[in-house]
């Protein structure tokens, strides 16, 4: 056969170069999303060649507009986009779509391909994080603004489908985005009815322009998803935007061209070799993979490169002429360092040398907090109970971007993805809410492991000493749940000591989330426990006097009552240490021989957390030896309930005593 | 002082009389939610007085309407108003309130209090349940007048307050409420404009009308939250829909009476003691605490007694004529017995002797289904992947209210919570998804396992090996966080008849929730295993020949990688023993006989599972003999990966025999 190429314009080239590369790359991986590839590449064309303020060559210019794929399975979309726009990636690199190790991972990778701003796959993240990533726009905007370094001025772009919109943790926020006013975010819903399973009106019949009405977008209608000119007039439209964040609905037809074009058939399969071949044909190409006209990428960079060169360049020039102080604190967010130097905690211990570890929490974040304006934060409507609100600092909305207490209302799967965004733009967030419910913004935490950034999740209400609110608040499973993430380090702190220690020590991360799990009770300051060995994750607050008979380990508020056993055990003859251990996955990163000189093998070891015992079987010879909780609590006083579960003094001293008899 | 009663309706008497032992419930506990006592039991009143058919002498009566209280805070306003309206509540009752083994627990609780339909608390579980009760109402309904049983007829009311609506969960379920025409569902949103942190205006400035209007619901407005008229009004209009689920916003004042009233300093805490005499005086009660007036009562009763006696004599006439097949079944659902009897599955091996799990998984869910009308679910738009689609059931909808086949759409979360409501009406719901999704419905599968629910739930496309959709979508830390969660059995087939024998067992359960987890790989049928001994959780697929040098424990796709494992070392001159272990919940509640039996103590023990390390430690010395999956997968093929993280049979075996030698 003959191939005969129809007469296209430029515009055209580069689009359906697009959609080949992207079939193709699927084609080569015998896997991916075909369908978004042809329905989408016309928006994605737009963005890039007419919208975008980006530098190829420079992709983590800071201030950039921001990209997110919230439909992360569009992925081959993504990266063929990429490559023509003359980011660093070559033909090899799209050969090797879904390989391990390749820069074309299956979904986007943060950190992983130049132009990918973040992680995405998990629908609704993509979406819901840009909130953040726009939020921090606003707030870093303003604050260098104010400092007369006006060089943080951008958009944040998100194209997200039917599943996005569908998704809970979009609609909370979707509905923050409105609350806040934030203009300078572009949604773009590629709307093409199909979803992996059928027609999307078999599950989704809302009424998505009064939906977002409702919570104050704005909303544009494009009926032809062919139209660049009509893409392209909604954006303009959008980007004048005073106080509504915009949604532009882009009707387009999943996998354009294919035989199984508007179907379910075109969304998640590769297509067909005879498909390919004719979809090519249909769209003006040769049937040749990977094959890519070299005036379509040259005319697709000139593009880019004549738009946005010149405002490249005046932010290299504003940036050489930034006071030192500035120029320094804009440096470590380019360098995507968001550690805090010279931690100074202010902190004064109370005279009754006790207090609820969650005021102490929120005294030490405030301190914190006090000389780090990149530190900000919230909670999902529970600051007045989690303490975590910052009281010299003001509320972040429209009113005032430079405030620092964000208040998310009872959304807490947006309050982490919103947390994801702030960090991915070099802030240095925190979001707070109790600990049960921290299974409610889990996959959000997730998302923030696999991009290992340094957010700060402070979940407090730990454990069944809630008391009277009953089961529904009382976190089990929680602390495992996080604890076994990759990436993660959760720390349960005993005491304002090891509070301190937590802070300071997460203050200098530069990388990986944080959990800080606090009681809702009382906590009296323990004999030796230590600022500084938080960070070993475990260490000893009571030594052994000569024949060590029992090592008891524990965390958070059993560490007081650990001490009270082993003096009980003490008088009756036994020679007790005691380990805090804080944090798990701290003291794992230990060397093995401060592991080993703190529990020695063939010691009886006895670990008292009132949590899943899956944590800390490791630790133990059986589970004879493990004083923890595998069971729902109830509602009823603390003092009830520690009786009931046999966490009291007495109970524990007898069940440890037992077993050194 | 002298006691100056005011002249008070009987109607004003209830309804104070509610708000009054509310209050002295909260003070007497010293904890509990005032605000919404005394701002919505006008709403309670209406309710319980004119609309909910029910009887309180027969809490369990099944074709009752149902009342959810989502905002489970609110539970003093609930108890008081259970009290009043004649349940098997007294007042000594009352007075342990969140106290330990009460029968008023700090939040509601479903089988603890006579008279609450789930238990409630973690905000927008309760609406979204609900949505999951109506769903089943509408089946049961139409299935059982299909068999000229016309014994289910009833309505869903769910009583939400401003965090019920911000959670992305109720927005999800509301969603799909209205893609579903649920017209019986009737949602009342007390509507005081505050929230725990404050104003709600802070978090929520959403149009609610335009909203629910955007998701097809019928929205009545109550400007006056005491008016009783206004708000039977609108429960009146409500009822009346045809095809359209019903908001009924009422504009209520928090804390109303107290000084505090209209403040968030009115939600959370106990009130003051006189703040609680001159609320009582203002309503004209005794500042008494826990007194209430008999004639109250008794009114409040009659009025209940008169309106629904009727029918309730009517349906027990209707149940006396039954057929005997017909009232077997309904009297299952009058018990809450979901368990299925004979369970038959008609599944034919293939001739290859091998097949992916996730389609076996869905012949035998097919297969089950066919004979168990009461057996249903779906996907959250994963149909297509997770292969639970029930090919001769039919698609529930407005169209077809016998369909089995949930759309449930990508909504994972609203999934999890309306399997729930599903299974608090007796049918046997199921829910499906990717396991690395499975966090997305977290919440709601702790809901399941709190209320002890015969959930199932099928995740599939496990561990790294699901492959080139990289680490977004390879579970690591989901099966840890899944079977640390009480109540829970999960498990993990490896073939075919591990697949038969996991349904089998789960069909016959009455009670908790169970989890499925299925690879995408092909399984081949193993030698020996067994589709009777899953249920112990744990079984030998290889015996030692004589001189047993090792174990290895396995689950899942690995059981396979795990005998040709087991081959090379036998090769090599090792007496190895395999164990299968489906189900360590399972496992561990077998007798210790049997467990030691199967894993004697002294021998070396590895586990070779693609997974978090923290299920398994301990069944091992220390983690060298773990061959588990603590970290991040990447994308790549199954072959790629295996290879990487050292899962492939060459580097299994030498890593066990390096432990052997």
């Amino acid at each position: 056969m003959l191939f005969k190429g129809k007469e296209l314009s430029m515009e055209e080239k580069i689009i359906h170069s697009i959609r080949g590369l992207g079939i193709d790359m699927i084609d080569e991986a015998k896997s991916g999303h075909p369908g978004i590839v042809l329905g989408a590449a016309p928006i994605l064309y737009t963005l890039y060649a007419k919208h975008l303020k980006i530098n190829p060559k420079d992709p983590n210019w800071y201030d950039r507009d921001r990209f997110v794929l919230s439909a992360g399975h569009g992925s081959a979309l993504l990266y063929a986009t990429l490559f023509l726009a003359g980011y660093d990636l070559d033909l090899e690199d799209l050969k090797k779509f879904r390989k391990l190790d390749s820069l074309t991972p299956g979904h986007p990778e943060y950190a992983v391909t130049p132009g990918v701003d973040m992680t995405t796959g998990p629908l609704g993240q993509g979406l819901a994080t840009a909130v953040g990533m726009a939020m921090a726009e606003e707030y870093l905007g303003t604050y260098f603004r104010k400092k007369e370094a006006p060089l943080i001025n951008h958009y944040t772009y998100v194209l997200c489908g039917d599943g996005d919109l569908m998704e809970g943790v979009s609609y909370e926020a979707i509905s923050l985005a409105g609350q806040l006013k934030l203009n300078k975010l572009i949604a773009i819903y590629d709307c093409n009815q199909i979803s992996l399973d059928g027609k999307v009106d078999k599950t989704m019949i809302e009424n998505i322009p009064q939906r977002f009405n409702a919570m104050n977008w704005n909303v544009f209608i494009v009926q032809d998803g062919e139209s660049v000119d009509a893409i392209d007039n909604a954006i303009e439209k959008a980007k004048t935007s005073i106080e509504r964040p915009n949604l532009i609905i882009v009707n387009t037809t999943i996998g354009k061209f294919s035989k199984y074009q508007g179907t379910n058939k075109a969304h998640g399969t590769p297509l067909e070799k005879d498909d390919i071949v004719a979809i090519k044909e249909r769209m003006g190409l040769r049937p040749i993979p990977f094959i890519v006209s070299s005036d379509a990428c040259e005319a697709f960079q000139a593009m880019i490169k004549e738009r946005t060169e010149p405002i490249y360049k005046q932010y290299k020039e504003l940036h050489e002429k930034l006071k030192e102080d500035v120029k320094a604190e804009l440096e470590k967010l380019e360098q995507k360092d968001a550690s805090i130097e010279d931690v100074m905690i202010d902190y004064q211990i109370p005279e009754s040398k006790e207090e609820e570890i969650r005021v102490t929490g929120g005294k030490v974040l405030n301190a914190l907090a006090k000389n780090h304006p990149f530190l900000l934060g919230g909670a999902a409507d529970v600051s007045t109970s989690t303490k975590t609100y910052l009281t010299d600092e003001g509320d972040f909305g429209p009113q005032n971007s430079l405030g620092r207490n964000i208040w998310y209302g009872v959304r807490e799967h947006a309050m982490g993805a919103i947390t994801n965004g702030l960090a991915l733009m070099g802030l240095r967030p925190f979001a707070s809410c109790f600990l049960a419910f921290s299974d409610y913004l889990k996959p959000a935490i997730r998302m923030s492991c696999l991009m290992n950034l340094p957010t700060i999740y402070i979940f407090t209400h730990d454990s069944f000493k809630v008391g009277e609110d009953g089961p529904t608040h009382q976190p089990v499973e929680q602390l495992i749940g996080l604890r076994s993430i990759p990436n993660i380090e959760v720390f349960r702190p005993a005491d304002a000591n090891e509070v301190i220690g937590t802070y300071k020590y997460i203050a200098t991360k530069k990388e990986g989330p944080s959990v800080i799990v606090l009681g809702r009770n009382k906590a009296k300051i323990q004999e030796n426990t230590s600022i500084n060995d938080i960070q070993k994750g475990g260490y000893i607050t009571k030594k052994e006097h000569k024949n060590l008979s029992a090592i008891l380990i524990s965390s958070g508020e059993e560490l007081e009552i650990t001490h009270e056993v082993a003096t009980k055990l003490e008088e009756k003859g036994y020679d007790i240490r005691v380990v805090s251990m804080p944090s798990i996955e701290r003291f794992k990163k230990q060397p093995e021989k401060y592991r080993e000189s703190l529990l020695p093998l063939g010691v009886k070891t006895f670990v008292i957390e009132a949590s899943s015992s899956y944590s800390w079987y490791e630790f133990v010879y059986n589970q004879k030896y493990l004083i923890t909780m595998d069971e729902f609590g109830k509602s009823g006083s603390k003092q009830e309930l520690e009786r009931k579960y046999q966490f009291d003094v007495e109970s524990i001293e007898n069940r440890i005593e037992e077993l050194l008899k």
